[in-house]
């Protein structure tokens, strides 16, 4: 198995694979000498190295946990020297593009399946590698025209052994979905952190007098812009309508705090109360 | 004193004053006698009444923590039985209306110190409350026409007794400041809520493939409806105001998206991202 990328997915990943027997040796592929340090101090890889070349020779399974932006380079740069019949997967989270992208570059006999786990942890790098990080939480692995029932078993079987349950969906399906869980919730948090950044009153930075409510619901735009940017391009059209479905439900609120109406405005409170409590 | 609405906040500040004794007898008015009970059995309280006139009588310190909204009718429910020297305050949310509302119906020897002390959680009633809850946090004061140099001491001093910070503002620099930090994350993250309901993608609700993501940014969507709708109404114009900059924020981002501008949407998310470590 050569694992892309041994950061915090990638490396618990390889974590699980190598603790289940699922895999024979295990190579590392990075960027950065010091985290692949790490990688095989804290036995998550057998090898580690900085050439795509080295990484796919003999390697069977492909894992590509870089990010998004990244996964169809680093896959050109690994595809010539990959075994013909390796099975590719990803831990990407917008899923129509890359499937896409990678499709194009696969040999002819390869097999790729997609995968998205939902696991939403900030800390970075092969120290945060945890095997114990996707119990109880959800990946959904999107086949495609390239997905072999073979492949699909054998990805999905990967899963299966962190703990998470596996859910099946098309990627265009995936895409629209997490549009709506994921990156709206980022966007909305990101728009009120920058709205705030300047807002003074009477001299007085207004975010520092926040509480609670302020903290949580600005916590996700800590997150990396970098990665950020590239989910907004690469899940533009699903992004852009649940923006749209967004900005409705904001205006109401708006005409409803304009025209004064209590009535209203209780049963948009509740109407969000409500939803929240399912979502707990 | 008289604390009406014995309470989260309440109760907790009637605990602080017997504690500290900067007070006589603690008389708790209240609605519902289960929660009186409940005061009186953890000792917030010596005495509990559902009667305003009963609870005015002798009280030469009034401590308002109903609901925003029904602050002006318990107050004018027991102004005619308090001493004609009483010093009044309260806790509530929004100041400018209050205060407005307050002195109209203050006795002219009496005078008032309005307060919001700036702690948000969740938890109801006098079982919650807990004299340690202000502890490190933010108390404004919101000094008025009405406010006398020796209430003004009076009314820090309990606070102070907290182990809250104190700080004195006018109220239409609370309310202004308040709109931004706190009345705005709440219904950005209630219009995320309502926007997430009922969308479905193949069938799927979206929403249920949130991560940690969806859930911080929604948390505050699951107060109450009520003292929302109140919030709003008594400060629309504020809130109103604080919705218009984030709206431009929020549009800044869908632009960037629709031109597909990645410098433009990396150094957005970077502005949030560095606001949001401020606020830490």
């Amino acid at each position: 198995m050569a694992v892309c990328g041994v950061g915090l997915i990638g490396g618990s990943l390889a974590m699980v694979a190598r603790r289940e027997g699922l895999v024979g040796e295990v190579v590392g592929l990075g960027r950065t000498q010091s985290n692949l340090a790490v990688a095989l101090e804290r036995g998550i890889v057998d090898r580690a190295t900085r050439d795509p070349a080295e990484a796919a020779r003999g390697a069977d399974l492909v894992v590509l946990a870089v990010p998004v932006r990244t996964i169809p380079a680093t896959f050109a740069a690994m595809v010539a020297h990959l075994p013909q019949a390796a099975t590719v997967t990803d831990v990407g989270s917008v899923k129509e593009q890359i499937v896409r992208e990678l499709e194009a570059r696969l040999g002819p006999k390869m097999a790729l399946v997609a995968a998205h786990p939902l696991s939403g942890k900030e800390t970075v790098g092969a120290a945060a590698a945890d095997p114990e990080l996707f119990r109880g939480r959800r990946v959904i692995i999107t086949p495609s025209a390239r997905s072999t029932a073979e492949a699909i078993a054998r990805i999905e079987a990967l899963w299966r052994a962190t703990g998470a349950s596996v859910e099946r969906m098309a990627p265009r399906t995936h895409d629209e979905i997490l549009a709506r869980a994921s990156h709206l919730p980022q966007i909305v948090a990101s728009a009120l952190a920058v709205a705030l950044a300047e807002e003074r009153v009477d001299g007085k930075l207004a975010a520092e007098f926040g509480a609670g409510g302020l903290s949580d619901t600005t916590r996700v735009a800590a997150s990396s812009p970098e990665m950020w940017r590239d989910i907004c391009l690469a899940n533009r059209d699903a992004i852009l309508s649940a923006l749209r479905v967004y900005r409705d439900s904001l205006e109401e609120f708006v005409a409803l705090i304009e025209r004064a109406d209590a009535a209203g405005l209780e049963a948009l409170f509740e109407r969000g109360r409500k939803m929240r409590e399912r979502i707990r």
